[in-house]
């Protein structure tokens, strides 16, 4: 089962040295969910030729411009696209009354059933039961209510080995058994296939993603072992007076709040305009939490 | 005293083959004006290299997303970039209530002030009145309420004859009556020099903006003889009956009403996405009216 993110916009504020503002991609298994929806993402989800009417499920972390801004151009061109499924909205109180208000005066009747789903700024919330994974809100503390999210697979992945399968032909009941990491017994209640000797099992993979947010230990329960964290890191330390007074956080917070909760990989984002070159940022991260990456626009990252 | 008009977006209804959604900047001496603002229209500006900080009136013609969704979008790039001058923005009600209910929700009080005038669906109305420069909003024909803009010179434009004024030197109060194409007279009522002789008198000069419409001979009185005139010609004649149901005009159309209302130049533009050459729509237009032109982004039309 596929499963990682897609980097549409990197940047924070404004859009600036090429770089767009807040979006991604989740992609597991056959689904894709949208994260943050900057302006321009539907030009990104084009330039990337990424086909997004597949997209079912937009998570919206807060209503800061940067975060959301895309939305709309994204509901309508699903709309002149006539698309008929529909469409679920996770995001802030209040989202649902701009998207009204717009489609309102735009004399819009939307071709398909537009499903929005407020965010609660208490705990962590259950937005999504997929088979297979789950996906929950948690807030984040910035200037106005905010939430992450987590992506969090249901159970281990079994896959059975190959060459043991080959040299012992276990049937198909047999399989489905050992699926389901039980051992196969006969009709005596003896083992005759162990589940260790056929089954590679992995643990359930999680990835958590903390848009904007001042350095909060609160989180860490959320997104603690995630194999993935994507955490803001709009600043390096010698602008942390700028990231207190904004809410958001240096690449040394984000590095930090990494290493605490036993992340596996560290993404970093949200970058401030004020930087061309990112490679201080990463660098800087690197000092607290050696495995920080930088988020680059149209890359992919797997998760493990 | 320069007048052109810089093409940011071209396209209607949703981005495609690398064009934007409408958006143009209409540059009158040392005043640039923003005539709709598509989703992107900051990136536009960006790409094009344009002080966008210089932009003190900003024009929408109606509240269909592919004409006003960039617009949240640059008013924060403003208030990040600390703006302090009065932004004015012209355009139909309901536009007020969509930019207040997004800055409570983001928790912006912008760093300047934001004066928001409702244009009106009847008649032709003055929106400002500049020294030399009238602009007005018209009537348009489309699904909801909309306006075309008109930006109108109030007087001729008067240069003086470098040769003549080399020649015979008139001081520095008879070149200030010459410019005012007055003649020049002596104590005793004779005149010295005449204003046939020195002066170049232009006419002054109209550009008229037509975004969204149905064909609508209504309209040529707003912008007849105009020195150019930007016509929506959204389909080619064999969609004519897409036209027609989606309120749009098509190359045609657009030739039709540049010839009627006797207008020097004709600009093309809000092209269907379905459209990848564009040739076939100039061609069209040209059939029935000669100076027409597409519209191309990042190019500037000069009005003569």
């Amino acid at each position: 089962m596929d499963f990682n993110v897609t980097i549409l916009g990197s940047n924070s504020a404004a859009p600036a040295h090429g770089r767009n503002q807040t979006s991604q991609l989740v992609n597991w298994g056959k689904h894709t969910f949208l994260v943050d929806c900057g302006e321009s993402t539907q030009f990104q989800l084009r330039k990337f030729k990424i086909k997004y009417s597949k997209i079912d499920h937009i998570f919206i972390s807060h209503l800061h411009g940067d975060h959301y801004l895309g939305l709309m151009g994204l509901i309508s061109t699903y709309h002149l696209n006539n698309r008929k499924s529909p469409l679920y909205i996770y995001g802030p109180m209040g989202l649902d009354e701009i998207i009204t208000i717009q489609l309102k005066y735009s004399g819009i009747a939307l071709k398909y059933p537009l499903i929005f789903n407020p965010t609660q700024q208490t705990g962590k919330n259950q937005l999504l039961d997929l088979t297979g994974l789950n996906i929950y809100s948690f807030p984040l503390k910035h200037r106005i209510p905010c939430t992450g999210f987590s992506f969090e697979e249901k159970s281990n992945r079994v896959k059975l080995k190959k060459e043991m399968v080959l040299k012992y032909k276990p049937g198909i009941e047999a399989i489905r058994t050992l699926l389901r990491e039980q051992d196969v017994k006969n009709m005596k209640g003896e083992i005759i296939f162990k589940k260790e000797d056929f089954c590679q099992v992995k643990s359930p993979r999680k990835y958590a993603y903390c848009s904007d947010t001042i350095f909060d230990r609160e989180i860490v329960n959320h997104i603690a072992r995630a194999d993935l964290l994507y955490h803001e890191s709009t600043f390096m330390e010698s602008e942390r007076e700028r990231a207190s007074i904004t809410w958001h956080s240096t690449t040394t917070d984000a590095a930090t709040i990494g290493k605490i909760a036993q992340v596996k990989q560290l993404l970093l984002g949200h970058y401030s305009v004020r930087y061309f070159d990112l490679s201080p940022l990463l660098e800087e991260a690197k000092k607290t939490f050696a495995p920080a990456m930088l988020s680059e626009e149209g890359k992919t990252y797997v998760i493990h």
